[in-house]
C-alpha cells in the first residue's frame, strides 16, 4: 500500500467521507501547497495534547476548569444540559444563553448497550447538589434517545425543588442539534417549555 | 484560537468541506482513540517527502519511474492522456485499459487564465516524436475546457499518422470523470470514436 492509499483509507474512516471523497481529499493535499499538509499533520498531532476534559462541565478545553465554568459574567443559576462538547459550541454561537453547561458524554440508546451509568449523570447529581442552579434545561436532540434521556433525568429529579426545561420544539423532530440554525436556536431556546410531572 | 479552531480551519479548506462538517470531523477526531489522530497526522506529514512527480507520464508515484511506466507488459503503442493523476487511478480501477498514461496537469481555461504553456503538452509531443505511440487517447473531462484541451492536441497533432481517438460519451455530459462508475467507464473505452479532422 503506498502513501495515498494510506491517507485515502485514514480518511476514508471519518464521518460522511466515502473512499471517493476520501480520495478527492487526498489528492487535494497532494496537490496543495506543502505548508498545508505539515499545518494539518502539526494540528493533529498535537490535538489530543492540547485539548483535556474540563473537569466541571466535562466539554473539551485547553485550560482546567475551562472559560465558561470559570467566567463570573456568567450565569451560575441556570445549568444547560448537552449530549456532546460540541453542542456547548454550537450553542455558544447562537449568543442566547449566558449560563452554564454539563456534557452527559452520549445519551441513552438501550439498543446500543448504551445505560444512564455510562453518562455523567453521576457528576450532574453532584453539581446540582452544590451549586446553586435554580433551573436545569435540557437541550438534548429531539430523537428518542434524547427525549428518553431527557425523561429520565427529570424523573431522578422530580422531588427537587429545580426547575427542570427542555428547549422548545423550533428543532425539526428526527434533527441533529448540531446542523441547527442559529436563529431556529435562539428561539428554541427563549421558548423553553417546563416538563410536566 | 484554541487547537479545536485551528484544526476547524484547516479542515474547512478542503473542498466539499464546510465550516459545520470541519467541525464535525474535528470532534470526531478529538474523541477517537489518539492512534487515529497519530496515524492521520504521520501520513500527512510524510505523504509529499514519499510521493513524486513521474519524470515520464506526470502522475504521483513512489519511485520514478512509476510502476506504470516501466510495467513491461503494457502497450506502449497505446497512449491515454488524462487532466490530473487521480484519473490515472479511477482509469486504473476501471481495468479495460492497459496502456500507458500522460497527466496534463490541468485543463485549458481562458477565463482561469490556464493557456497550453500551463500543461505538459510539450512532454507530450516529445513522448509522441520518441515512442511508438499509434493511438492516442483523449481522456479528459466532457466539459467545456475538457473538449477546447482535446481539440487543442488533436489540432496539433492533425498532419502526423497518429490515430487521436477520445473516450466515447457514455460519460454524462458536465459531469465529472472521477465520479463515473466502473462500468460506465469501461465502456466508454470500448467505445471510443475516432476525431474528426
Amino acid at each position: 500500500m503506498d502513501a495515498i492509499d494510506n491517507l485515502v483509507t485514514l480518511l476514508s474512516r471519518l464521518p460522511g467521507i466515502g473512499k471517493k471523497s476520501a480520495q478527492r481529499l487526498a489528492y487535494h493535499i497532494l496537490e496543495a501547497p506543502r505548508s498545508y499538509s505539515s499545518a494539518l499533520a502539526g494540528s493533529l498531532s498535537t490535538l489530543h495534547d492540547s485539548i483535556k476534559r474540563c473537569s466541571v462541565c466535562g466539554g473539551f478545553t485547553e485550560t482546567d476548569p475551562c472559560p465558561i465554568c470559570t467566567d463570573p459574567s456568567r450565569d451560575a443559576s441556570l445549568l444547560c444540559v448537552v449530549e456532546r462538547s460540541q453542542d456547548v459550541r454550537v450553542i455558544e454561537d447562537a449568543r442566547e444563553y449566558r449560563g452554564m453547561f454539563h456534557v452527559l458524554g452520549g445519551l441513552i440508546a438501550p439498543l446500543d448497550g448504551i445505560g444512564p451509568d455510562d453518562l455523567t449523570i453521576g457528576a450532574l447529581l453532584a453539581r446540582l447538589r452544590n451549586d446553586r442552579v435554580r433551573e436545569l434545561i435540557l437541550a438534548l436532540n429531539p430523537t428518542v434517545e434524547g427525549d428518553t434521556t431527557s425523561l429520565y433525568i427529570q424523573n431522578l429529579l422530580k422531588d427537587t425543588a429545580l426547575s427542570v426545561t427542555r428547549l422548545a420544539s423550533g428543532l425539526p423532530v428526527g434533527g441533529d442539534l448540531e446542523y441547527a440554525d442559529r436563529l431556529t436556536l435562539a428561539r428554541s431556546f427563549r421558548g423553553r417549555v417546563p416538563m410536566h410531572r
